[in-house]
């Protein structure tokens, strides 16, 4: 049917979004509760979720906010396997140490581990491609499915067995090298987060099972975090709570402001891993004098489908999901009402064509019968920044209503002007 | 480093390429000698591949041909699961009869299986969405990697454990609407596979574990298939050798001309449901007249990595693989002999940025110290079909050289020229 703009856009109908009368649920989660309602996700079992088609579009988004910052700060694509040999986790002593691994018997005799992180793969190939000083630093990057057996899946699409993750590994010849990089990407984290709408607050973390030294976390302030940091409204300070010294009412080392307690997600986390996985695959290279050394090594991840929930967590209201606007399916929601007049049918469905050949993306709510309560609600469920809406009011009247979804303003303005503006460029000004 | 083109062109130091200077070694098939010494895949065990960078790239046009055929024919990307709940697999009777399921057992008792098809996911689903005849047909796809316990991987990636694919479900009302839309997956399956450069032969086979009638498979002639079909080169007659009652030299039944057989790879296969899996799950519909009408399903597959592989087999010479202009991993190759010279890296790296510019991908050789010998073969054996040469010969006399893959032809142009024709947009037409 949509020959003309293909995946840009979309009718209503055909974008398999159901429209719902229940109430919301949000006992369990937010992000659980909206993104289902919405049809961004659907889950099939405990900790295991399809990603619908609103949903991809958002993830798409996602992924490619983060590849636009790791590709502008010199690392490159590539995709890691899921299935992993036995030996190599037998190599990192991580086979019987890691508890939440899947693992897999083929019935012609082999095991494998279902990809929990990648060490196991990504520091063997990055053997092949460093033999001396001149081939560091390297630094790729997988965006892929990950899986752990979780005792308990919970708070949504935040704590699942089957999730979205980006892991970037970066190798250096010296750990100067690496700390260098290490700050570069802390600074572009910050960057993705900021573009995802999330203001992150960074903290240090012990290394835990991955690492020998010092990590850091992102955290996306929530009532639905598992976390608990204590931090400063004013200045960048954050610390976990379970290793800082401080307490809610302290005076901020960095600004004097007062501190306070807050509830955060993990929405990233970078590890210094030393020299942990090249001694274990004997990853080395030679220097500029003709010495074997080993290579520092350093990962990177974010969890892609997590983010999803965690920006639902922090952008929503009493009406549904207020995506921030580089997240968004669509970059506008197309409301036709009385589509049943031929009048009304004829100028949405042209204006839908028109703004599709502008490369503005739209979700066109061409369903005719359906009243505009539920429109409107399904608009505000769906929460897609703007929203125009074509009836037979503005039609006699040669206008279109521009809505935006965060302030709920709205304003009628003549079509030909709605037209030449885009024409102009500024559909974001329009808001 | 590459700040200004970011993922759009790449310089050879940076893509994870590494030279190799082993002979050929094509005992284990073609596409596997290529791909990998071309550093498009890593092989990580049996069955199992890394996807490298460059071929990151080549499986991005190939995914984003698919996209963009089914997307006209009206179909929505989604993304499925590959950990399935063992519950679903029982109630479509496979969980004991398929045999090449990877069953992962959870500690916490519970059982799934490694997505090896995903009908099982996909009909419950499309249940959530089908009510009544209005919300038919219905069709979605998703494009995430598949799982066989295969007694033999073979045939580089043709046959794997852990492998890419497209899958696509259609639900309908009637046999008829079936058949209508069939139909057209099956022409848009051939303008997918010409546009991957191959032109396909269509056989009937019979239906298999997973259907109940009639399914048909798209087959790519070529010494590395498994399969052998008889066909005529003249029209598109073509039947499996196992079910044929035609013979080598026979009359081709359709147009008089003589019959012959070849092997193949089977690139694609779409099949006819009927209502198994509607009856399995329970899928019905209302139809006009108010009485519940069970749905009638198609599924249809691409193997995404699989025709990476066969493309491979199909387009190649002795010096290396020569990739149709779709899949290219980029646009051009541009090789800098004599990169040493100040001036040759001046001119080649302002080329390099005029290109990104005006939107024309390039991998960029800018190794210095490289012999031309190399950097020639490394061209060769990665196959653009473009290849763009910068030297202190061309720069003396400010031109350019430029050589087409498959012919090798080249011609030397004044760059002043170059940079002229790169302005009017006719870039392919340099070739």
């Amino acid at each position: 049917m949509p020959t003309t703009h293909e995946a840009l856009s979309s009718l209503f109908s055909r974008t398999m979004i159901k429209t719902r009368k229940e109430t919301p649920n949000r006992a369990v989660s937010v992000n659980h509760d909206l993104l289902i309602r919405g049809n961004f996700i659907r889950q099939e079992a405990a900790g295991i979720y399809t990603i619908l088609p609103l949903g991809r579009r958002v993830l798409n988004n996602i992924e490619n906010i983060i590849r636009h910052h790791l590709n502008e700060l010199g690392s490159v694509e590539l995709t890691l396997p899921a299935l992993h040999p036995k030996n190599l986790w037998e190599q990192t002593g991580r086979w019987d140490t890691v508890d939440v691994l899947y693992k897999v018997q083929s019935k012609f005799g082999k095991k494998y581990v279902l990809a929990a992180t990648t060490e196991e793969i990504a520091t063997p190939l990055a053997k092949d491609h460093i033999k001396s000083y001149r081939d560091l630093p390297l630094s790729f990057y997988s965006i892929n499915n990950k899986y752990r057996d979780e005792a308990r899946a919970k708070s949504g699409i935040i704590r699942n067995r089957e999730f979205g993750m980006k892991d970037m590994y970066s190798f250096h010849a010296s750990p100067e090298d690496f700390a260098q990089y290490y700050k570069k990407v802390l600074e572009t984290y910050m960057q993705i987060f900021a573009d995802c709408g999330i203001n992150a607050k960074i903290t240090e973390a012990s290394g835990g099972e991955y690492t020998v030294a010092a990590t850091h976390e992102f955290m996306a302030i929530s009532e639905a975090g598992e976390d608990e940091i204590i931090c400063c409204e004013e200045c960048s300070f954050a610390q976990n709570i379970e290793v800082s010294g401080y307490h809610e009412g302290d005076k901020c080392p960095k600004c004097g402001e007062k501190l306070k307690t807050e509830k955060a997600i993990e929405i990233g986390h970078i590890f210094d891993l030393g020299i942990k996985f090249s001694n274990d695959f004997n990853l080395k290279f030679v220097d500029r004098n003709g010495t074997l050394q080993p290579v520092f090594m350093g990962c990177y991840g974010i969890g892609t489908t997590r983010l999803m929930g965690a920006v639902v967590e922090i952008h929503y209201d009493e009406r549904g999901i207020v995506w921030p606007e580089k997240l968004a399916p669509y970059n506008c929601h197309l409301v036709g009402l009385n589509m049943e007049d031929s009048n009304v049918n004829r100028v949405a469905f042209t204006l839908y064509e028109y703004l599709a050949r502008k490369h503005i993306s739209v979700l066109f709510d061409e369903r005719e019968k359906v009243s505009p309560g539920r429109k409107f609600s399904d608009a505000d469920l769906i929460g897609i920044p703007i929203r125009l809406i074509i009836s037979k009011r503005t039609v006699q009247k040669n206008s279109i209503e521009i809505t935006d979804r965060v302030s709920g303003k709205s304003e009628v303005i003549p079509l030909d002007k709605f037209y030449r503006q885009i024409n102009q460029d500024n559909f974001e000004s329009l808001k």
